[in-house]
């Protein structure tokens, strides 16, 4: 078991919100953002939204906008993006170009409201063709420290590619698997990058940094963190 | 359903840490608080600490250490008070006399983490007798808006009061009953306060904010947030 860099890829094509509620209310507060349909000019705000990029710390996304900011070569100053997500201190975000950076904390219940809410947030902006990207690092099985893993499909605690959600005491087991074509496409970008040792694997997400892992070493295979 | 206020609470009389390994570690780094037992004296730290008070936000967190140390009119000023968990953005801690509040972040994987390493920090610092405390908000079924409730156990998606945790791959159940004698002293403490209607009730906690509890209202049931 060593560490490694681990980057999981969600990939939406197009985004669908199949809540049938949605269009009838008058207000949707994106509460945990601080942004709602009323208040912000959504489709104005984010309706060029291409990628989305999104990782567990707060500090490490605005490094991660910073980063973009400077290789698009946008106007301005990269050190003084600024957190649309200030009116919380749940999450933060920054909007760079057609590149969204979001924290979305440690662990499930924490990323599921983070995604609970991109997701009606793109919806609302009308945005299309959106493609969204996982950063982080965990450990690895079997690799070289510093491997960049693309993840094609995410496993549970049990080996299993699923993601058991309790609805109202209903459990719904939902597929885990990722965009194959995406994974590709990345695997083929990283060949012209160098000094870059990347693979296509699969990674486990547990509910439980610690215990759900491997208790004994200081670097567990970590997952949504 | 209608928004109360909710005060979880959790005791531990005297802190027991089972690892049996952790008395023969060199150094044991808790990673999320940027602390560990080499680079900080953490008995002389932390070895008055009596209450721990743990919160989602860690604005709220900054707030609720302010308003301690303005009761317990401790010399200083209290808008100076150090976040100790300043080299990480994981999660915020500040103490005030003998009560530390910390800030857990969203869902439970995220609380986890934070109890990990708080009870092996004050396993360390040598701390003895301490109460622990969860406070914040959730929707309450029945109760009017503002009433507090004191948690006297938790109960997971399908009100069983039992809390799951797979270990590496096994499936450990764990009780959520809480400190009986503690909560009917909060309790007694309620009734010398004026304006503030308090009850002794159960928490539900979910894993997912917007699906687990109650998908169409604005205010689920929200536990550990």
């Amino acid at each position: 078991l060593e560490l490694g860099q681990q980057l999981n890829i969600i990939s939406l094509s197009s985004v669908q919100v199949k809540n049938p509620h949605l269009d009838t209310m008058e207000e949707d507060i994106l509460y945990h953002f601080s942004l709602g349909t009323k208040t912000h000019n959504l489709p104005e705000m984010f309706g060029d939204i291409k990628f989305v990029c999104v990782g567990g710390s707060a500090n490490r996304m605005r490094a991660f906008a910073q980063f973009i900011h400077q290789e698009l070569q946008l106007p301005g100053n990269s050190e003084e993006i600024r957190d649309i997500c200030e009116g919380t201190d749940r999450y933060c975000m920054y909007k760079v170009g057609p590149v969204l950076s979001i924290s979305h904390g440690m662990g499930v219940p924490s990323i599921s409201i983070m995604l609970h809410e991109l997701i009606k947030l793109l919806h609302h902006a009308h945005c299309r063709d959106v493609v969204l990207f996982r950063i982080g690092t965990s450990g690895g099985v079997g690799l070289a420290p510093g491997t960049v893993v693309i993840s094609s499909k995410a496993v549970d605690h049990s080996f299993h590619p699923q993601f058991e959600q309790v609805v109202l005491g209903k459990v719904i087991t939902r597929s885990t698997e990722l965009d194959e074509g995406l994974a590709n496409e990345l695997l083929q970008y990283s060949t012209e990058l160098q000094d870059l040792p990347t693979v296509i694997g699969n990674t486990m997400c547990t509910h439980d940094f610690y215990e759900g892992k491997q208790p004994l070493t200081p670097s567990p295979i970590l997952i949504f963190n």
